[in-house]
């Protein structure tokens, strides 16, 4: 903590937003990048290559066999999650629309290219050690580039493009390798992401967050809030979130029932927590008025918390319970536990991934563990039992209490690696170096983007209504000036 | 009518718009019950159970076949266009968007659960008196839901979130029953539901407006128009909605051909539609403009009306026909009608749902028990007219006229329902418990909604610039340089 | 060039934005013509219609082998482009929305129909003369028509709807021909349309736009720019567009890897562009900072590059350098080429569809024909290479050298027929008939549309900003009241 705090002066000094050279060197070092890596290293799989139709005659299978046919209806709703579901719900700050919607784009666009490398070379290389892509992939880019968003959220208008591509760099790296921890050395299962993805990329970036806390951030809190029409932008993102998450919790699940039973289990989920979150929402406002920010956030937290349980057996009424839960806590979480976390945490957690990510994500996988550890031949059948957790190999002995554990294992991971990566990309993100906007230039699009003329109109109006009591000319003269 | 208006004025009373404690209750009570009914009743359906392993190889199946991959891409189709089309549709009034979207998203929420007991217990009820839930399942809740969300369109800025649910839970129960005589007694056939989701809702919608009349409701109407940017939203919700119309036709329409000719019809009558319904709109407008309410309603009622017939032969052409019809109809009733019902039936339908959804709901019915009534073994083919109809088992004498007669019957059951529906709930909700808005509260968020603070700005500059009669230089400076 | 000069004195007159009789004499003759039409050609496929049960048994096939289940999920996000994608991309002025999303609809509504019976003519004639549909056919209409809807980005906000439906009849016409002798004649391969979709209708576009010239356009040079919302707007479009792309140049791909490649190549194209796009649009700004036009617009030029050669083996890292260049070149052209073309070559260019639709239309010609040229038994594989390009029947023979000649021709005729047909129909256009508005009307929904009435605000204030030097107070009242 002392050489934290001491760190931190050292890195206070009059900040300078200009990422005139270092922004465009690094998209195109990093992108030239990219190319020279797939060159070497990615081809297409025996199902996206040219000899599929060999290869289909070999094995016997018809073209709708491809895997493509079962899974990119899945992957394109996961990528709407990604690109409009992420980057809107971030528009809801009155002037940052376009550093939302925009760098959410940007780190999207990169992260899906990196994550392709890292996760193949963990999970598809073949014996010539060239990476296999297929549909599965992609989808399992976009996962991997989720983490990073929901990291994004929680640092929010406080950081610069460069530090979000830093961000992004680190973070699908850290998530690759996690992820394989998780996954293929704990043999744990997650399909959809409640441990490797939320959990990992909340405690990611609320740790970033905490490392470049901000003690003047009231400098901006003028454009802290929302106005009327950025909360209806940031709906389109909920909505979309929110209707596709059964895609997301099914996008890799098992082929026929698995991929079947997650959609259900994630859509009775969501659907419990919109009640109990606007419940919450309602009863905690003095007036009972609902929140939109609870409306906005926390009627997800459901999704995020069927994650790793989607594909298993976990009843429907149990995805309703699950759901109930977790529309309360998550909304507490807005109305308590943010405003808490930046009094005495120091952690300005902008969108409250907190209560949106970390918290369901840590219910999540122990649900996860819970329904692992309690699975039975009666329940799943002798093959389902196998089918689902992939009892097979080298883990043909393992038993469903095992697997509990293992899950449990897994989800510590997660928690490490979101802390301990979060940390030290923190540590490297308050470098004096990154551009990122002061105190009173938070939360807002100005220092990074061409902005309408007429929008420069808003802010003198609204000091002038906010601080001025008596009409003064001079005042007034200013307000002019500035229009 | 007498007991009625003695009745209404019984219920004249001022207004409080608190729901603090009734809608929290509402929420958890009716949440909790649907935790415990789904415990006692719902289970996964055998390609939804991690059996179906097993079950696939007794009948010979591989995943493929399983009814996911062939509905799933509909349903979510389905699902965006409850969530998006029907909530953002509703965004068009200048300051109701929240209500719009947020309370479409909480009784759609809601509202599929209880739908998918509802449908369950007449459906889908196994031997041990299990309800056995699929993606099937899952997109008629979802139909379900959207008739009482074409109601909430008749009440939008009317009603607070109680009355919605009240109004939900009765809709869904009759939904249920009405589409159990219609679909599974009368055996009339409605894919899209002209008769069942759209005459049943429309009418189940305005029959409460109707028990809801407001006389004073001129006090609000500085808020019952629209924004620029509004409407841009509401063409959000029309442009999904009309998209994905097919989808939402041929959803749970027969495998193959069924669901194929479904979309083909549905696609070329909305095409048919917007092309009348534009032209009426510039050809009843003094100057020749065109009127956004008509572009996002009256685009949409082709779908509505190829809702029974869509999966029959209609004919490619026949389609255009019905949308043709459909649109100059629809965007007349705008013009004319919906002022004469506001003025004389004392029915005051915000957006317009007699237009867009009775109107062409009653064509969709007749126009599919003409189809029917007109089908043929040579233009089906012997199993094609089987399949198409589905006279097998009890109805296999049945034939096409008589058919044509089963669609009629449906078409009046859905009808007769609503309205006394509509009636009978409409009553409940005159009930002075409510916590509906006063007369010149009506179409606001404020009194349920924590509004952005510099929408304050907005309001007083209005009225300022409304109210203020003697003209002050200095005032008008402020004025000016604000804009 | 004399010759036009003096047409187009000829048709220098003031204005008449009057289309209270054309427009709606239009839409009626033109939408009963289609249904004559489709009742004399029009008729449902094998796979649609109700004799599909015979047909599947005849040829031992099961539902799930109906092309419906290949396609629909591809022609939905397809649909998707069309409607949200081109009409919100189009939203980024800030008083022409409802001008971008409403026309939009207008003509991809008519232009879908009339698709289905050009291309029906030329691809889909049975032994009886009838035109046959499936949703294959859906999919070639909504290709066909994105053409329409890129001319019609060229000349946004300058044009009448009545001069929209008759650029979509000719463009469509044109189009179906251009693709007729690509594709039918020449045998080149065109998955994704870089040629037949993009270079043509950004062609079509920009020689309309010439014809249309107006030298004093700059008289509402007040209204072309944007607002803070309508780029966020825009932004909806932009997304839409860049998430589904893959769809686009998958969805008439050959079945199994052909579609699946076609996705992984035009996924990878796209995420490349993006950092490019940024790249180059903060290094040509003086303070570094992002410009919107650029990220809404040049993003997307990899998903055009690759449109031609999606389905070929371009290879994950060939995907990767096309977006690469497509970024560059595009940013580019909006910084220097578009202010060039307006200045010297007077093309006034809205969206700036050269950048996006026309340079990245041709590279991708080029990149189709030069991938095609050095395709390879070893590379394809024996099959692949076949099944790939098509060299069967009368091509048997063909060898992937002269193949990339074909594809060479197929990009010339695309470009003779944009700009041959973009001349002409510019003449015809030009004619005063039309209801054009004036040229300080441009850009402005006011002549076409009803605006909502506080809309009424903005324009006295904008023209009082503009035009009044010095403050009078007759006129600050005028301000007053109408506010």
């Amino acid at each position: 903590m002392g050489c934290i705090q001491s760190f931190r002066q050292l890195c206070d000094y009059p900040k300078n937003t200009n990422v005139h050279i270092s922004f465009p060197a690094v998209c195109f070092v990093w992108q030239t990048a990219m190319i020279i890596l797939f060159g070497i290293f990615v081809r297409y799989n025996e199902e996206s290559d040219s000899h599929w139709s060999e290869y289909k005659k070999a094995k016997n299978l018809s073209d709708i066999d491809n895997d493509f046919y079962f899974r990119y209806p899945s992957f394109q709703d996961v990528h709407v999650m990604i690109f409009i579901g992420f980057g809107f719900l971030m528009t809801f700050l009155k002037r940052y629309s376009f550093g939302a919607v925009g760098f959410n784009f940007l780190i999207a666009a990169f992260g899906i290219q990196w994550a392709l490398l890292m996760q193949g070379w963990f999970h598809s290389m073949d014996a010539e050690g060239k990476i296999r892509i297929g549909v599965e992939n992609m989808i399992n880019a976009d996962f991997c580039v989720a983490s990073c968003l929901i990291a994004y959220g929680a640092v929010l208008g406080k950081v610069s493009a460069v530090q979000l591509l830093v961000l992004t760099l680190f973070g699908v790296t850290l998530f690759a390798v996690d992820e394989y921890i998780i996954i293929s050395l704990i043999h744990a299962k997650d399909a959809g992401g409640s441990m490797s993805i939320h959990t990992f990329g909340a405690y990611y970036g609320l740790c970033i967050s905490w490392m470049l806390y901000r003690p003047n951030l009231n400098q901006s809190s003028r454009l802290q809030g929302s106005v009327y029409h950025s909360d209806v932008f940031a709906m389109i993102g909920t909505l979309f979130l929110w209707m596709f998450w059964p895609s997301f919790n099914s996008a890799i699940a098992n082929h026929g029932d698995g991929q079947h039973r997650a959609v259900i289990n994630t859509y009775l989920s969501l659907a419990s927590t919109v009640l109990t979150c606007m419940a919450i929402s309602s009863l905690f406002n003095k007036h009972g008025k609902l929140d939109m920010v609870h409306i906005q956030n926390s009627t997800l937290a459901g999704g995020v918390a069927v994650g790793t349980a989607a594909e298993f057996m976990l009843t429907p009424y149990g995805a309703l319970i699950v759901g109930f839960c977790c529309g309360i806590i998550s909304t507490l979480g807005y109305i308590y536990l943010t405003p808490f976390m930046e009094k005495h945490l120091k952690i300005q957690d902008t969108c409250g991934i907190h209560n949106l990510h970390a918290m369901p994500g840590l219910i999540g996988g122990i649900v996860g563990a819970i329904t692992a550890a309690s699975a039975s031949k009666s329940v799943y059948g002798e093959e389902g039992l196998i089918n689902t957790f992939d009892f097979v190999g080298k883990y043909k002995d393992v038993v469903p209490t095992q697997q509990g554990g293992l899950q449990a294992a897994g989800l510590s991971v997660a928690l490490c690696f979101g802390v301990g990566g979060g940390v030290l990309v923190g540590f490297i993100l308050r470098l004096p170096i990154w551009g990122d906007p002061a105190d009173d230039n938070c939360f807002d699009d100005e220092p990074y983007w061409e902005l309408p003329e007429d929008e420069e109109v808003v802010t003198p109006v609204l000091q002038y209504n906010n601080h001025m009591q008596n009409k003064d000319v001079a005042e007034s003269h200013f307000t002019m000036e500035q229009t």
